[in-house]
């Protein structure tokens, strides 16, 4: 087996595995008893919460522990209903994922997208022009899910910062949330809050190593949420439940994992995507690399064989056992044409003949080669019925 | 280790374990993703929630999963946004969880608390009394998650059927929800939604001998709901996010075990429990035993020692390696008094003096025998300071 789409699902890593498994077993406890054992419980929880937030430079206590990245986008996006504006606006990218998409429209307040250009990377001008007076919350992913670009927030912070101040000058007191998904990001990228600028920042577990079903959302102290999920009190009252420990020991483990290994993995990648694409280069059909080439995960090879219909190449592909996608997981079963995709101005046959490649633990060298002549006898094949 | 506090935590059965280890590792596939591996752990994903289903009497498509009773309780609740009511009435047990009270008190309705008498039972009259016309929305716990009372559900869903066809006649179309929090049951009791007479029931993985962080919600077909998470649209677009597939697949291993070993659980548990009540009765203070003789599980032996101060008793008993609890675990290390014990009429002293005790796959004849004998000697210690 080939497995080429690692954005989607990631297997538990090794360490994350065996850190976790004892809480199924004889560290069983429910972190909130009272004994001991259960003390100690709660202690290795609380010290797993400061290890994945020290992943992303922050503190355990300025994290949400949650289901996973779509529970901790949509409770980032309850900040929206605690602010009070007349006309209230929110602002995201045209390529967020659809669980931003979702959530941001559910609220009563009006909705923006931001455009990209080709490469999927922010128009900061069209941002500068569309962030008014009315925006209350900001919400643009770290890395696209599709195609990898990583978005200059820092620079978004900047223009947030101003507009603030424009506010503080002029009396207005509604206040602007800056909210990132950066849920594709840690296991290639050096992620700190403060050098982000961001108030509110979506980390996911399964995409970095960690098991299914936990998440976390960091929140910097000035920004208000209300609770998704009324209960016993838990992570501050802002998510109640009983704690799901393995899986956030789990999470902790593979947090460490991708702090340690970050520059490493981004140059496997590197090597791994250039490998990779100057097999695709072999193709009949021109490859069109949609990546950007300076701003982008070098994980992400996403590529389109205008021309080709990618869905008959997934299928023939699966045949030899390698497994690639055309677009998000969750919208990939749907048949529902990618969004991001469209945002880049791709035509209707660049569209048809998209791969989203995305690479990972399981990939090498050899099998990375493996899949790009795969790749091309396949489009040959095509090309030939 | 003498463990005494199975309604806290549970560990992960063995089964259920080995059952979810693959879903971690090679069976890691995202089950939206479009090729045949990732298909094949769909299928799984949806055997288990068949199977899940099953030990209520319910399919697969009945239930949407969520990552734990609590969310699941939140998710039911949202049915009181979905009902236009001019004076919207919640009606629930003064007993009830502290999800439950909490999600309750967050909504924009009046709410009102059943009374119970000195064994956690439900006045029927006093329900009957306060199902009014305004009333959208019930919820009962099926088994109280400190007394183990067992409510008679099918009573209850007789009299809001009752209410129904009052409004029928008189043109209200106002709508009136059943909603059950179900967590504590599954291992000792037979659960069937149509026999219960519920629209919607909550259950627990974790409480079963499944994996923490997963939970599911039965609705009926008639029951609309909100969604508490927006995004991919998994779960027929009422819960959204990357489903946890291992998380899943054990839940609905454990639910299989509960389903083929309740009946023995059941006289397990009697046995044990007799045992145990046998041993604190040779105690210098007399024990009050809280537990409804005739309508409790088994599982549960609900005690006071008036007089003895638990909190030392817990400290005392944790030097011997013997863990017990004073009340709910959420509420447990909160210093909170048990809203629970003070529904059934219990004084001061006899609040202060109460254990909950509840067995579970760690309890053996010996261990509960010598559990007591320890409890015993506790007691005789404190009383010679």
């Amino acid at each position: 087996m080939i497995y080429l789409d690692h954005a989607a699902a990631t297997p538990v890593s090794k360490k994350a595995l065996l850190t976790m498994s004892p809480y199924f077993d004889d560290q069983f406890f429910n972190p909130s008893s009272p004994y001991l054992p259960a003390n100690h419980v709660r202690d290795n929880y609380e010290y797993a919460k400061d290890q994945i937030a020290h992943a992303i430079g922050a503190k355990g206590n300025d994290l949400i522990i949650t289901s996973g990245a779509t529970e901790a986008t949509n409770l980032a996006f309850t900040a929206v209903n605690t602010i009070d504006a007349e006309h209230p606006e929110i602002l995201i990218l045209e390529t967020e994922h659809a669980s931003v998409k979702s959530v941001a429209n559910s609220k009563p307040a009006k909705l923006t997208e931001i455009k990209v250009d080709k490469t999927g990377l922010i128009d900061l001008v069209d941002f500068h022009r569309k962030l008014n007076k009315n925006v209350i919350f900001v919400s643009i992913a770290l890395v696209n899910n599709e195609l990898g670009t990583i978005q200059p927030l820092a620079e978004i912070a900047e223009l947030i910062k101003k507009e603030r101040e424009s506010r503080l000058e002029t009396g207005n007191k509604t206040p602007i949330y800056f909210h990132s998904d950066a849920s594709q990001a840690l296991n290639c990228l050096e992620v700190g809050v403060a050098r982000l600028g961001v108030d509110l920042l979506t980390i996911s577990s399964a995409k970095i190593g960690g098991p299914k079903g936990v998440g976390a959302l960091y929140k910097n102290h000035d920004v208000k949420l209300e609770p998704l999920i009324y209960g016993g009190g838990q992570e501050m009252s802002l998510r109640s439940g009983t704690e799901n420990v393995p899986g956030v020991i789990g999470f902790a483990a593979a947090a460490a994992e991708a702090k340690e290994h970050v520059g490493g993995n981004r140059k496997k990648y590197e090597k791994l995507a250039e490998i990779l694409r100057a097999e695709l280069k072999k193709s009949p059909i021109e490859p069109l690399f949609l990546h950007n080439k300076k701003h982008s995960l070098s994980s992400f090879v996403p590529v389109s064989f205008p021309g080709i219909d990618a869905e008959r190449l997934i299928y023939k592909l699966e045949e030899k056992e390698v497994y690639v996608s055309t677009g998000a997981a969750c919208a990939a079963n749907k048949g529902t044409r990618s969004h991001v995709l469209e945002a880049i101005g791709l035509s209707d046959e660049e569209i048809a003949g998209s791969l989203r490649i995305s690479l990972g633990p399981l990939n090498t060298e050899d099998n990375v080669k493996e899949a790009g002549k795969l790749i091309v006898a396949a489009i040959k094949e095509e090309l030939a019925r």
